[in-house]
């Protein structure tokens, strides 16, 4: 895990402590379950906590490994050390999966839950923004190109609604990798018994495997990468977004600059999209672990430990990238100063060429042929473009009133003898243009 | 899409002329909500369907585009040649991704549809495989080496269960891009109505996008192609398998060998598993194809255009070479000739060292400390491993009885001290080993 | 391969007839090296060429196929039908993957030598317009935000190095895998000979596989689509770059826009960077294939051919939109409608601004401590900027005159107490500032 | 960097001590080379030098860090506060990719030393290994089914051969990557001259870029990846190969097992190809890296960030995790625990069955038409096959010698009729079959 794309609560996830403290409590709650059973004396699970809860010492376990080169029987050989005899009832007719397997189920499952709360976060910066901007105009581009009015809100709200399905994605991915298997060294519960698994796993929150192998079958977690690659590229499209509005010549909003942050040591007036673009390399990290993990599925026959490499570098690190991208685009988002007053000039400046399609189509409803009404329409189009200096670059204000589109539109005879001004206007009309877009946003957010 | 891992339904759906199809299908639907809506006049869509009904001609469609450059335009052009006045009324409003996206969303459900039927067909052949093995012995393998016992009933109970968990992940993804929008150039029905885009998606079975752009958004098409690469990795795994069930050594079960089919020009016993290799070929093109669809979701602004020429690739390819993986492979199942006699052979290569882990916690139950009863089990196992020359490899018979893992439990003071040898014989039952088989298939058949 | 992307010299090279033509010419180049080595009849290969040459039927060999389900076998069986006796010492020892993979390796040569031209006229356009704009000022950009000042050749020049580079790279990969082998079922010569192998290879142009297996190592085939997929790239980034100076606030260039071509149904004058998209789009695909190709790698033993069927794909898919996408390319930048006053104009947009590090440079070669330095400049820089309104965006030309950078420092009595106005004025020179640039330009198009 | 695959010369490269040690030796030789140009006091470099070399506390950089958010000018800061009055030459004019990326080429250079390094150690032992068993027969195998003898000796060749050419690419893309630029915000040596940048990388084994923006292109590092991952795959392939030969059925070779290492907790006799398996999870990592290396290149303008967080999560992990790759692989092959005795008894598991070609082609000779002569091997073959129960997997020693392959020859009087005991003898040599393995393992040595 890199520490500088990681929070602490993910690193307590994935740190050595935390993952012999739910060994520990697999292998109890599988003690627990045999006692239940009646295949291990009463009492044993009691003793053996009471001698190790909050006593596991990581790097004595790790000199055990050293030695016997086997994790879970190092970790076996520490519990003994601390619990005495009680400990030879732990493990009975295990294999080690048996522990792994639940064990990183359940830190899937915690990995899980800091992502979805960061989902959540990043979820209502953009509702709140959307709700605050619902009515901002600002030009929509298809291409980089200026296309036709939208409002800010909207896109916030389209973000909210990704950012949903990413959530359910995430959320679904989670539940079907929270599941373990205590079966045995080949899933035949050989020296157990399913009944013993069903009510281990039941307490520690997972579901057992319906036809395990040695482990849980890999599909399930390469459906949660999946899934955090997903929500990774989700993220993405909104540091894209923020990146491109913050362009020199764009303007349109910036992100939050830290009190004495400094751009350049050179240039005291830039302010770069920073955190943005480290989402989008973040994002491309996603997409590679997700691939990785992709492999890991068609393991040979019952089981090969392939995938335990793949899983020690992606398991943190998949997790940690995706949870600090959810919290990061959340601040992101967040603090994300928004020039209204430069989209409003950004969207005026083709002069209301975007009302082409509304007086189009106002022509056809007066009867006209629609080739014939493209081409009014287009004329006057043209000629409002090449003032503005469109066709080799947009950015000039129009010279003169006469040369914007609307005025062209009003002193062309074809038209004028189809729309009155009165009807041109309303054709040209921001807010008729816009009178949807808070409905799409308020149905948006209500998801 | 390469015909030779396309079925001719596949490749149907992503003919031109299906294609055209649709999107006569989705500009007279939303025609037809227009005139619901009461702007468009009455009976425009029943004129043009009569006029256009299965007398679209691709050909000319295509030669339209070749000097327009524009698909839709050249598509509308095609159209009013047929229908005359009445098709001025089409399009009205619309943007050509508003016919495109539904288009496409139609197209990967349908494409689904044949997926998923293949994925029934295989499921089924795998029930079949796990009924009819659910009591036939085999060694289970981890890492390639022997393990314990399983049936080969179980490891069909586990390809049926993991295929039904890719159905549900392949089913989510299909409806979640079931999804259009009739909503104009940026998405805000500027010259529409969502009224009329929610009864005309409605018509073709697609429900609209909560927040559209100038098109339906991306993720949903990425996540499409995560569940094809998923069930791709899935049917690897099968394919795997049967690899290497096939290998000369193992030789526990072959593929159906079609009747003159030639193996080797030279070798005329030779039967290969071309059919499993095939496959773990095309999950890798699977888990590519994910990848693209992949960078395909943060697009810029409102749209950009770089998803299409990915699409028009992964869209037929993906799904095709999906659709073929999965009927190859039920087929494969199907066919498969699994040879009971040698699992059985194989399964006794190791002359019941298998029972090592019965006999050791059955020492356990009796008293004795873990560690203990380990190095009795393991002085007599390593020696019968060693008769059986499984320490430079196994697949000896042991030349002697006497030296065989039970013979020599049998000979133990130590062991004999504690077990009887109706005891021992009980520890080294296989169907003791394997009492709880049969339930686990029935527990996954039932799902 | 999808029509649309690719030309049709690239669909020549993957034709059926073409494959079969090949497939004769390696036959026949082997029997003329055994000829030599007098273990084959001399005059068969002349024998066979007089009858087959320009006679081969796909239609008739497939149908062999559909039959004997081996697809050398049929051809050889057509063959034989042709040539009557002598084709009987065609194959002789062979294995099939002694023609296919010579045969694919002709094909992914003939493949990069399209592609290699298309290279060339890609950098043979950059090389023009890099010649032709060595000396247009334009803003220098990092992350999307204005920097320093550059010249549009600079950009050019160094697309024309990159793409030297990604030449370099697929020269090197097509080296790499211009190898056969005519070593027979498992790379041992059994029926063979080397010298056979080496005479026959070398008429083909190709050269023997230092340790073959049955077939030519996929490691070489997997550096020839990393090679591609590296092209890919570095096409992409021209494209990119395109996208960004064609967005409607940027208007530094522009796609060629072909006559009577339409960008929307609805906005006259939109004109949107469409090729430069699709080559985002394809780069992605490119990087698609790569990953299939690296799995190909470590095939099973002496061969599995699990390869086959992602080679089929990416083969033909691979190299046909690679070609296409140097080939547009060539044309992209070839036909850019480049504006250097919109250039210089977006230049001028921050007022000077970008001079404010040779300014803090001059101030520390006149003594002052770096720290000092910095700040003198900073507060000038930060009222010019704040003037310009370029906190929340850029795009504003300063009210007045005497709020531009320049005048600032000219006014601030700190920096007078130090710098003349000449060196105020030498320190803010554009020519100065890009003295350099030609000579970078020539340097680079030089190699 | 995750410690238990990375190697601590590896660890160190990427510490971050080393890390500032190298930003330091780059400032300092820039700062000679501007002396050496005299736009800085003689002695500069010099003086600074005394006063930091060995004294650099990472940990106070991280403190300025933490408050400047931005690393190279707390790096600068730390400078200062150690150098004093000569440090405000330092930096002059250059921006911090100057620093960053020559520093980066320089990590990149000795992480691929270290991993060549590996690489020449992994090809040593398989030259000894190749050596070693030059003439120790195998079965070769396609499909995992029996095919024709080889050697192991072939085998190892073949490994060297390949790592020959891995080792070729990484190389290369070292080389590639060994480039910096001291060239200025936006690589136009605004404040700088090319005569500095050459003098000063020059002296850090680096070349000048040849037409640098802020940075370095980012196609120089997507190759390094991609080579480390070609290098991976290669690995990887080796490490299928062991884990196939270890299987308990083949036997035919197995890694070394460390004294006192446990396979398994409960089967004594078990010993996995573990080192393997790791190496093939590791595989896939680092076709994952190569991936996101990949979207790195085509990034916005002059340069945008995005790349930068890829690179410090990838820089150490690829590099690291491929030198532990090689180095695992070393150890793995050399210490191989090679079977020659298993593998003589499985290549005589189907009982010289693979001689079949070898007859018909002396039938061939003889004056047959092939397809009679195909007919006679075959109805031989399939007896002998069905002998030995192949129809239904191999294992099973022919009953009786007069049903193997060879006395089946000998008793076909159509055989008889055309091959004299003498002949069939010949053709059925395991010495003639395999008589140029020696030297194909020669000719790849010598490489």
């Amino acid at each position: 895990m890199i520490p500088r794309y990681t929070r602490p609560s993910l690193a307590a996830i994935w740190s050595d402590a935390h993952r012999y403290d739910i060994w520990l409590r697999v292998e109890l709650a599988a003690c627990e379950a045999m006692e239940h059973a009646a295949t291990v004396p009463s009492g044993t699970a009691a003793a053996v906590r009471a001698r190790t809860e909050g006593k596991l010492d990581p790097a004595r376990i790790l000199e055990h490994e050293e030695r016997t080169k086997h994790d879970v029987i190092a970790f076996l050989t520490h519990i003994e050390e601390l619990a005495g005899e009680p400990a030879r009832w732990l493990h009975l007719g295990m294999t080690s999966s048996d522990v792994l397997d639940a064990s990183l189920a359940i830190q899937l499952g915690e990995a899980a839950h800091e992502i979805l709360g960061g989902v959540d976060a990043l979820r209502e910066a953009c509702r709140a923004r959307a709700t605050e901007h619902r009515a901002t105009p600002m030009i929509g581009r298809s291409h980089g190109i200026h296309a036709e009015p939208i409002t800010a809100g909207l896109v916030f709200a389209g973000f909210y609604a990704e950012l949903g399905r990413a959530r359910v994605a995430v959320q679904r991915a989670a539940e079907e990798v929270a599941v373990g298997k205590i079966a045995g060294a080949v899933g035949t519960y050989a020296n157990l018994d399913p009944a013993v698994e069903a009510r281990a796993l039941r307490s520690l929150g997972l579901r057992p495997e319906t036809v395990p192998t040695q482990i849980v079958s890999r599909d399930r977690h390469a459906a949660y990468f999946q899934a955090l690659a997903r929500l990774g590229a989700s993220v993405e499209r909104i540091a894209v977004t923020v990146r491109h509005w913050q362009r020199t010549e764009v303007g349109e909003a910036q992100e939050a600059f830290g009190k004495g942050q400094k751009g350049s040591s050179a240039m005291p007036h830039k302010k770069n999209p920073i955190l943005s673009e480290n989402l989008c390399g973040l994002a491309r990290l996603m997409r590679s672990y997700q691939q990785a993990a992709m492999e890991d599925v068609a393991l040979w026959h019952e089981r090969d430990i392939s995938h335990s490499s793949v899983e020690r570098v992606i398991g943190p690190d998949a997790t940690g990238i995706c949870d600090f991208m959810v919290r990061r685009a959340a601040s992101l988002v967040g603090g994300l100063v928004i020039n209204a007053d430069r989209m409003r000039r950004n969207l005026e400046l083709t002069g209301g060429l975007f009302f082409s399609e509304a007086i189009l189509l106002e022509l056809v409803r007066k009867g006209l042929p629609r080739q014939s009404a493209y081409e009014m329409v287009q004329r006057n189009a043209m000629r409002a473009a090449s003032a503005l200096g469109l066709g080799s670059g947009a950015g000039q204000v129009p010279e003169s009133e006469t040369e914007g589109f609307r005025a062209l539109l009003a002193a062309d005879p074809d038209i004028r003898a189809r729309l009155s001004s009165d009807e041109i206007d309303r054709a040209c009309d921001l807010g008729h243009h816009l009178r949807h877009a808070a409905d799409i946003v308020d149905r948006a957010l209500l998801e």
